[in-house]
Parts: structure tokens; C-alpha cells; sequence
């Protein structure tokens, strides 16, 4: 392992979100908040952190990254990153413990948006937008893991990323780092000034519109306001939100193809396709239930329906309803939400589109294998052949993530919370999504969670988000030999 | 599709069942109960029914099966089966609806223990006998059925049994199907005695010792009383049952092993080994639980987290305890257990450990392969190694036990059922298991689901004892063309 670099690797990193921690401490001035030096003290911790860093291992410089140095570096420097992302709360005593602030913080990185917090809108400006912020900064994180790192650190790098993201992905991506990080810079960032624009015209203000699209785009979901979108009233703002939250739950290679003007392969793209099918399915059953329950009008239902589907399939988490008093029939399809997820290389968590597709496609395979057992199939995604490794490392992903969220709701119960609290939790956290059931739902907040409770949360969180097997590869002792 | 031959080999089986219907028969007339009339009508019938599709379809006699058919003479035999099963709770009028009578009676020959009986000890001798014997007759059946019929079909079902059982039991059986039914009929009536004489020394009566026997070999759970085992108040015949459940839950073609002195064939067998470690494991941790929170002694908390542990693992379903009481650590780690269920091979229930085992592995694998991108892993279970066909077979089956869980649950609260007793009475129904939590606990029964509600669960009873597969098969328009 080469530790110098890692250490080099995750110094260069504080030293970036340093940079943006400057950001707040403007919005603090502005607005006037008792939160500028706390934020400023933060701001020159991390950074003097990354520089003193920097300059210790400046031998490393350049030094190639081989694939096992760049797992611990992810995980490392997501983990360092949300403890110095957790000084502002530690700093002005926003929560009670660090459990809590690092919670807090971890939840923002990870782009998850579970809360700890009770009354949101008591938080100074300047603080409020780091919280928002930190989300924004985790998504664009995640997207360049996705699919600028893992398909560059060669040999398992490369593999995973195979399992990670269909070949097909691969082609359209440009092929070298810089470029490709450019070009997300450049999506994310105009995504996220449309979204604010239109939260603009919905009549959100400066502050609200930008903290918004920042969570929005990251698939985020923390909101400046206690009652989330909920908070506004406004139609307008809610189809909005849902259209920008669909928006982030596509590949952003997608993105790229259009770009490229290829719009056609954005359309037959068939995970984007099994995406909104999906999303429209369970979108269209929750409004009928609605309907029928809730006694709504259709637009209402419709709205509702719309806003709290996409809002969960794309692991965002904002609320414009108490989903907990729907029906079961309502909640259990809100829950396979959670696990499908958005697409691969989104801002987005759970299992993901693609790979429930992919299970679909064997499970039904595996049938006609039966009904004509001397037929030689094989599996397909965008028109090319899916070989039988890219296949096992689906069935291995995903089974480790149950595994995950099963150990995980075995060690809440542990802590003494109730089955549908744990499950739901550590589902809502595995899959970065934010609001859970029980004591968790979406109107009630996670600062009744017990402290170990948060902890496995945090793993949670960071194991989903670093899709599992990055986290979990840490844990093997060969990891660490030779 | 040879339907001649599908209704003729489903006349045999007919004919068989109403010659077990006497058996019921006798033991009205011994005890003097008044369903004596009840169950020979409900015997006459049986047998005339499969007289008459016998001698129809005569011409069909000595046919080939070939693999499709086999497919649906399995589905409409069990289906069919369970129709003449709930004749007598029919005739007797033990239930208000048709829809309890069959419920009752596939939650018997699918071996799940499910009831809809508020009132056990109030049904007539004969007939309850034959609510036991119901479990006995499909224990067998799904024996036969893993280890007999499913390898010979040949094609697609060989490739299935593959999936089902792994390569290395095949070896382990005789060729003959036969000698094989004979075999295995053998050691079924010979532990089915063992287990009688014990309950019997237990302090049974020999009613009971018999019913319970039946249930106990055949992992299914009916019993004679309506507080299950708990009524008998005795150490000695639940550490008895505790056994013999376990024994139950074996690979049969273990005992084919053992019967050649193959001793060590059995001691080493991987998934026996992994059936006995999860027993082991999850059964202390609910002992130290039960310490803990139920301040009991050590010798109470230790039999009662035996026997619930290997209760649930098995997918029998007897109950000591109201286990909806304990901790939702414990009860996580119970649900854990139907979702893992006994070994293949056995009368046993749930994905089977055998599958588990094999992900586990799979999922280990993917991680070495990170760490060693250029090594070439294979999986091996009993030292021989596994090809990838096998494994695919395993996951497409898993993930279709998934998706039927998730559909089916959907469903379930679409009846109004809450989500909690939604989701654990599906697993227990398509795991074969009984008791649920929620609505259907331990110290509750089924009566209060509703009739759709019911027929999914049938659904769920049935394709889960039939390995999904079987029974999804028929609902693809492909299997029935040409």
C-alpha cells in the first residue's frame, strides 16, 4: 500500500473542499449570520489540513495509482472529507454529540439527506448552506468515481467498472481523466443553474432556490425548510422538482451522448428506457391509490404521486407528503423504489436501474432456458453481449448489498429499534435515500436513532454510496498482504 | 403439451391420496367420531376420481414423460391434490368459505403449517388426523419430487436439478427411479417411527405422537393442539422435536450416504456443514437475547432459542414461544431463518442453505477478484467445481424468489393488509414456513386474512414448494406453443 500517496491523494482533496467551504462564509456575510467566523475557522482548518498534507508527501507527486491504493483512497477520503465537513456543526454546537454532526455530514456527502436535525430553519444561513452544499459536493464526487475513476484504475478498477457500468457506457466516455471530468463539471454545473433558474421563476429566493438545486441535482434531498418542498405550496415548484430529480437520476454519460448530439442512443438506451417505465409504473399505481384512499383530486393525487415517486426512485428524499400515513399498498411500492434506485453513473443510489434489468432479463432467461434446454442464450443490454463475469459481479453486488442491509438491520435491532425502523433505516441509508419508515418516516427526523444506530447508519451510507464492494474489499484481510 | 398422459399420471397420484384417505377413516371409527361418514365420502371420491381418469386415459399408459409435461403434471397434481384434501373440511363444514378449506389443505401438502383453524381441539379425531397426514403425504411428495423425478425428466430438468442439487448428490443416488422412490420411502417411514416412539417416551399419547410425527418429519407444523408444542410442558419432548426437526431439515441423499456407511461422506458435506454453523450461531445469539431480556435461566433460554431457531430453519413452525413477544433482534434473526430454510433435498423449505452457502461464496469471490484481478477463481462445494450455468441457475432462482416475494407482498397490501404481516406471511408462505409476525404471529392464525389475500398466499405455498421456477414456467406464453 502506498500510504504517501494516499495521504497526497486525500491532502489535494481537503485543499479542493476547503475551496468550497469559502462559499458559506460569503453566504454567511451577506446574510449578516453569527456563523462567519465558525465557518472561516473551518474553512482554514481544512485547508492548512490539505496544505501541511500536500507538502509533507510532495514525493508522491505523480505517482502512478495502482487499483489497491485507489479503493482506500475513496473510502479514506470520503470518510476524512465528512469528518472535516462536520466542523461547522461541531464548531457552533448544532447537535448535541459529533455522532451527530458527523452523521449530519456523512449523510450530506453521501448525498443520503437523512437528518439528525429537529428544527432545520433555527440554523444560521451561512451553516445552512454548507449543509446544502456538502451535497452538491458529494454528488459531483460520486459521478466522477463513477465514471471517471473506477474505469481508469485499471485491472479489478476495470472489471468493477464493468460490473458498475455497462460496457456500452464505457465507449461513449472520453478517454482521459481530465476531459471526462471537464465534461461532468460542465453538466453538473449547468444542470444545477437551470434547476435554480426555474426554482427562481416557481418564486423561491436567491438563497433557497440555489440550496435546492444543489440538493436536487445531487439527488440529495436535505432542504432548507422543516416541511421540505412541502414548505412552498406552489404546484409550479413541485413538478419542477420532480422533473430536475428525474433529470439526475440519468447516466451522465447520457448526457454526454447528447452533447454529442446522439440523441437517438439516449432513447434506446434500454436502462433509461426500464427507468422511466418503472418510474411511470409505480407513479401511475400510487395515483390510482390515492385516488381510492386519500380522497384527493386527481391533479392532487396525480401531483403527490409524481413527486414522492421520483423523489424516492432517484434516492432524493424530499417531501411533499407524510408517505407514512398512505397505504401499505402505497408504502410497500415506495419501498421497491428505494431499492431499484436511479440509474448507474448518477448522483443517484440504490441497487440501480440497470442491474434490476439485468436480474430481470437472467431470471427470465433462466425459464426459457428450461422451456428449451438445448437453446444457447445469452444476455443482452444496448444490442451487445453481456459476458458471464460482468453477470456474476451483478449477482455478487447485489447479494453483498443484502447481506450489507441484513447485518446492518440485525445490528439496529440490536440497538433496540423496532424491525420496520431498522430495515427501513438501513435500506434508506444503504440506498442514500434519505426518509425511512417508522421512527425515521419522512415527517419525523433520525435524532431518536441510538448512537451505535447512527454509526451503522454511517456505514451504511458510505458502503451504498462507494457501491459496497469498495468498502467491503477493506475488510479482507488479503486486501492488506503482500 | 400431452395432456392424455398429464390427466393420467395425475389419476395415479389420486389413487394414491384416497388410499391414504383411509387411513383417516379408521381412526374416526377407532375414536367413534362423527366425521367417519365425512372422510369415506371424501375418500370414495378421490378414489373414483382417479378410477375413472385412470381407466380414460389408459391409452396413455407407459408414455414417455418428457419435461414439459412433468412441469405441469407437478403444478396440477399439487393444485389438484390439494382440491380432494379439502374435501373433508368441505363436507364437514369445518370452515365458512371454500377459499379457508383450501387454504388449510395446501398449507398441508406444501408441508407450510399455515392454519386457518381458530380452534384446533375442536375438530373430530378423524379429521384432524388427516390435516396431519396431509403434511406426512407432501413431505414425501417433495422429496420425490427433489430427488427422484426431477434429475430423470432429463433436458431442461436435469439442468434444473442442477441448479436445485448440487452435482455431487446426483453420484450419490440410485439410477433407478424406483428403487430410488423405494429408498427413500424407507428412511421417511423408518425416522417417522423413530420420531413416534420418542413422543411416545415423551409422554404423547399415541395420537398424537403420530400426528406429530407426521408434521414433524414432513417440516410442517400442524399440530394437534391448539398451543402447538407448548402444550405438552415438557423439556424432554421439545429438545425431542428440536431433533428431530433438525434431522427432518437433512439432505435425504445423506441418508442414502449414511445407509452405504458413507459416514464421512456426510460429515463433510459443505452444506451440512454451513446448515449445522447457521443453526449454531443463530441459535446462541438468541439464547444470549433471551438472558438478556427475558430473564430466564440459562436452561429455559437455551431450549427455547433451540427449538424456535430450528423451528423456523426447518420451516416447520411449532411453536414454544409467542416469539412476536421477544426482541426485534430476535425476531430479525428468525426472519433471517425462513429466508434461509433447510437444506435441499430434505421436506425443508426457504431459498435452502445450500444456495446461500453458494452466494456467500460468489460474493467473496468477486471481492478476491478485485484484489487479485488477474487470478482465475473458481467455485467449488464438496471439492468438485461448479460451472457457471450452475451459478446462474442459482442467482435467476433466487432473484425470482425475490420478485415473486416482492409482487406477492404488494399484493398482500393491496388486500389492506399492514406491511409487516404483508411482507413475513409471504416469506413464511413462499418459504414454506407458517407462522408470520404481525396479524399472523405464533399465538394467531390466518382467519383474519383476507380471501384474496388467502389465494395469494396459496399461490406463494405452492410455488415456493415447487421452486418457483416450476410453477412461473407456466405463465410464459412461450411454454405452451409448438
Amino acid at each position: 500500500m502506498n500510504y504517501k500517496l494516499i495521504v497526497h491523494m486525500l491532502s489535494v482533496a481537503l485543499v479542493f473542499v476547503a475551496l468550497f467551504m469559502t462559499l458559506p462564509v460569503f453566504v454567511s456575510l451577506i446574510y449578516k449570520g453569527d456563523d462567519t467566523i465558525i465557518l472561516a475557522i473551518s474553512m482554514l482548518v481544512t485547508l492548512l489540513s490539505g496544505i501541511t498534507g500536500y507538502l509533507l508527501t510532495r514525493g508522491a507527486r505523480g505517482e502512478e495509482i495502482r487499483h489497491r491504493d485507489a479503493f482506500v483512497i475513496v473510502c479514506i477520503a470520503w470518510a476524512t472529507i465528512a469528518f472535516f465537513g462536520a466542523l461547522p456543526y461541531v464548531l457552533a454546537g448544532t447537535f448535541n454529540t459529533f455522532t451527530d454532526a458527523y452523521f449530519e455530514s456523512m449523510s450530506g456527502f453521501t448525498t443520503t439527506g437523512a437528518s439528525a436535525l429537529t428544527d432545520i430553519e433555527k440554523i444560521p444561513k451561512g451553516l445552512l448552506f454548507w449543509r446544502s452544499l456538502t451535497q452538491w459536493i458529494g454528488g459531483m464526487g460520486i459521478i466522477l468515481f463513477a465514471l471517471a475513476i473506477l474505469p481508469l484504475i485499471g485491472g479489478g478498477g476495470m472489471q468493477l467498472f464493468k460490473a458498475e457500468v455497462p460496457e456500452i457506457s464505457v465507449d461513449k466516455l472520453r478517454p482521459r481523466i481530465v476531459d471526462t471530468a471537464k465534461a461532468l463539471w460542465f453538466i453538473y454545473v449547468g444542470l444545477t443553474t437551470l434547476t435554480t433558474v426555474v426554482y427562481l421563476l416557481g418564486g423561491m429566493d436567491i438563497y433557497d432556490a440555489v440550496s435546492h438545486a444543489f440538493t436536487t441535482m445531487a439527488t440529495g434531498g436535505f432542504s432548507t425548510k422543516n416541511a421540505s418542498i412541502a414548505h412552498y405550496k406552489s404546484p409550479f415548484i413541485e413538478y419542477a422538482s420532480a422533473l430536475f430529480m428525474f433529470l439526475a437520476g440519468i447516466n451522465y454519460s447520457l448526457y454526454f451522448n447528447l452533447l454529442q448530439g446522439k440523441a437517438s442512443a439516449v432513447i434506446k438506451n434500454n436502462e433509461f428506457r426500464f427507468y422511466g417505465a418503472t418510474t411511470l409504473v409505480i407513479m401511475t399505481l400510487i395515483t390510482l391509490d390515492l385516488l381510492v384512499t386519500a380522497e384527493t383530486t386527481i391533479e392532487d393525487s396525480f401531483r403527490l404521486a409524481l413527486f414522492q415517486t421520483t423523489s424516492i426512485m432517484t434516492t432524493t428524499g424530499y417531501a411533499t407528503a407524510d408517505f407514512e400515513r398512505w397505504s401499505p399498498f402505497a408504502q410497500s411500492l415506495l419501498l421497491l423504489c428505494m431499492f431499484f434506485g436511479g440509474m448507474i453513473g448518477s448522483t443517484a443510489g440504490g441497487i440501480k436501474q440497470v442491474r434490476v434489468l439485468l436480474m430481470l432479463k437472467q431470471g427470465y432467461r433462466e425459464i426459457y432456458q428450461l422451456i428449451h434446454p438445448h437453446a444457447i442464450t445469452t444476455l443482452k443490454l444496448d444490442n451487445k453481449f453481456l459476458s458471464k463475469e460482468v453477470l456474476g459481479s451483478i449477482w455478487g453486488f447485489v447479494f453483498l448489498f443484502l447481506v450489507m442491509c441484513s447485518i446492518a438491520t440485525i445490528g439496529m435491532t440490536l440497538c433496540g429499534v423496532d424491525l420496520v425502523t431498522a430495515f427501513t433505516t438501513v435500506l434508506s441509508a444503504a440506498g442514500n435515500v434519505g426518509p425511512a419508515l417508522g421512527e425515521a418516516g419522512p415527517a419525523e427526523n433520525y435524532s431518536n436513532i441510538p448512537t451505535t444506530g447512527k454509526w451503522i447508519l454511517v456505514f451504511c451510507m458510505l458502503a451504498g454510496r462507494l457501491e459496497v464492494y469498495t468498502v467491503l474489499i477493506l475488510f479482507v484481510p488479503n486486501f492488506w498482504k503482500r
